[in-house]
C-alpha cells in the first residue's frame, strides 16, 4: 500500500511517499516561499523522481494541526483535492505526534516534548514517553498552553526531556534557568517533516483510522486570531 | 555559503542544499532506478523547489566512497561536471563519516559503527564515539574487513554500539548471538543521505579541506571485482 504524506504546518514544507512503512522518496524545503507556491510542484517532482504517478497512491496523509492556520489549511486542502477524484482514504495526523516520530527507535528512557510556537508566549504541545526499546507512548493530549504552564507540567518529570518542534528553541531558551533536564533535539531531528507524518499515518491506518476526504478537517486547537478578536470585542461591548 | 551535496554510494540517491550548516532543501529516493536516471533530474527539481539555480551554489560535496563502485563514480562524475564551469571548490566526504552524522546530537555515551555491505562477508566500516554531549569522534579509519574481524574489533567495547549503514542489518543478524551490545539504528537514521554528506562537508570545509574538481577522486578501499579477478588469475597462472 503506497501512501503520500504532506506536511505544511509551519515554515518548511515537505512531502513523502512510503510503501508499507518504508520510505520510497521524501522532499523538503525550508525557504521563504509560501506553501501554496512550493507544495504541489514539489509533490509532482517527488512522484516523478520515484517513477510514480497519483494513480499509484492508495492512501493520503496530512499533518492536520495544530500549526499555522494558513499552513494547515493549505495542506488539508491539497490532500482533499488529490484524494477527491478517486475518493481515496485519508489520514489526518497530529502535527505534534508526527514530530515526536523523529525520536522513534532511539533508546530511552526519556520524554519527547513536542512544542510549536503559538505566539503570545503560548505553545501547542504534547508529551510522549520514549521507552528503553525506542517505542513512543503518548502521555498527554495535544493542548495549547502558556510556556509557564508547560514548565509546571514538566517539573515532575525525572527523565531527560527532548524538546522537538519549531517551538523547541523558544522553550529551551525561556526555561533553561529552571531545574529541568531539558535537551534541545539536534537540528535534523527537531522539525516536522512528511516522513514523520507517513510513520504516524501508517500507525493510525493499522488501527482503521482512515476517513473519506470530505471528513478531513484542520485541527487548530485555538480559534483564529480574527475570531478571538471578534469575541473579545463582543465581550467588551456587552 | 551555499553547498550542494550529492549521495549515490548505494541503492538510494539523495541531494541536499544547505547554507552555513542549515538545510534549505533535501530530496531522496529509494526506488529501483539507476542513479544515472534519477540523480540529475532530482537535483534540478531540488534547486527549483528551493527557488535556486546552480549560479547560487558556492561549494559542492559528494560521498566519495567507500560504496558501490558504479554509484560512487556517478556521484563523483556528476559533482565534477557541476563544478567544472565555474571551477567551484569541492569536498569529497567519507560515506561512512556521512552516515555517522545521522547520530550527531543524540546524547551518548555510545559507539556509532558505520557498516556498508562489501559483499562476500566483507564490510566497509568505521567507528565513531558518540559523546554525552552528542558530539562524534572518529575512532578508526575507513577499512574493508570481514564481519568476523569486525566482531573482534567490537568485542572490547563496553558501550552500546549503534549499527548504521546499508550493512547494518547484515552485521546485526550475523553477530546477534555474540556477547556484544549491538543496536540496529532506527530506519530513518540508518542510511546514507545527502544531509549527512552536507553536515560532514561543512566540517571539512571549515578545516580548509576543499579541493578543485579535477582533484576529486573516488575512494574505493578495495580494487573493483574485475581487477581482483585479473590479479587472482595472474597469480594462479604464475
Amino acid at each position: 500500500m503506497k501512501l503520500l504524506a504532506l506536511e505544511t504546518s509551519a515554515g518548511p514544507a515537505s512531502c513523502a511517499v512510503a510503501e508499507d512503512g518504508r520510505l520510497l522518496a521524501v522532499s523538503s524545503v525550508n525557504v521563504p516561499l509560501t506553501h501554496s507556491q512550493t507544495l504541489l510542484p514539489m509533490t509532482e517532482a517527488l512522484l516523478k523522481n520515484a517513477a510514480l504517478t497519483m494513480a499509484d497512491i492508495d492512501l493520503l496523509a496530512v499533518s492536520a494541526g495544530p500549526g499555522s492556520f494558513t499552513g494547515i489549511r493549505i495542506g488539508v486542502a491539497a490532500v482533499k483535492g488529490l484524494a477527491f477524484p478517486k475518493d481515496l482514504p485519508c489520514v489526518g495526523v497530529s502535527t505534534l505526534a508526527a514530530i515526536a516520530q523523529n525520536f522513534q527507535g532511539i533508546p530511552g528512557p526519556a520524554v519527547v516534548c513536542a512544542v510549536m510556537d503559538a505566539r503570545c508566549q503560548q505553545v501547542y504541545t504534547a508529551r510522549f514517553t520514549l521507552n528503553a526499546d525506542g517505542s513512543l507512548q503518548r502521555e498527554s493530549p495535544d493542548q495549547a498552553m502558556t510556556i509557564e504552564d508547560l514548565a509546571a507540567a514538566l517539573s515532575c518529570i525525572k527523565k531527560p526531556v527532548f524538546l522537538v518542534g519549531d517551538g523547541a528553541n523558544l522553550c529551551y531558551t525561556a526555561l533553561q534557568e529552571r531545574e529541568l533536564d531539558l535537551r534541545l533535539a539536534p537540528e535534523h531531528l527537531r522539525f516536522q517533516n512528511a516522513a514523520g507524518v507517513a510513520a504516524e499515518a501508517f500507525r493510525l491506518a493499522e488501527e482503521g483510522k482512515t476517513i473519506p476526504p470530505a471528513e478531513l478537517r484542520p485541527v487548530y486547537l485555538r480559534l483564529p486570531q480574527a475570531e478571538r478578536e471578534r469575541l473579545a470585542a463582543q465581550k467588551h461591548h456587552k
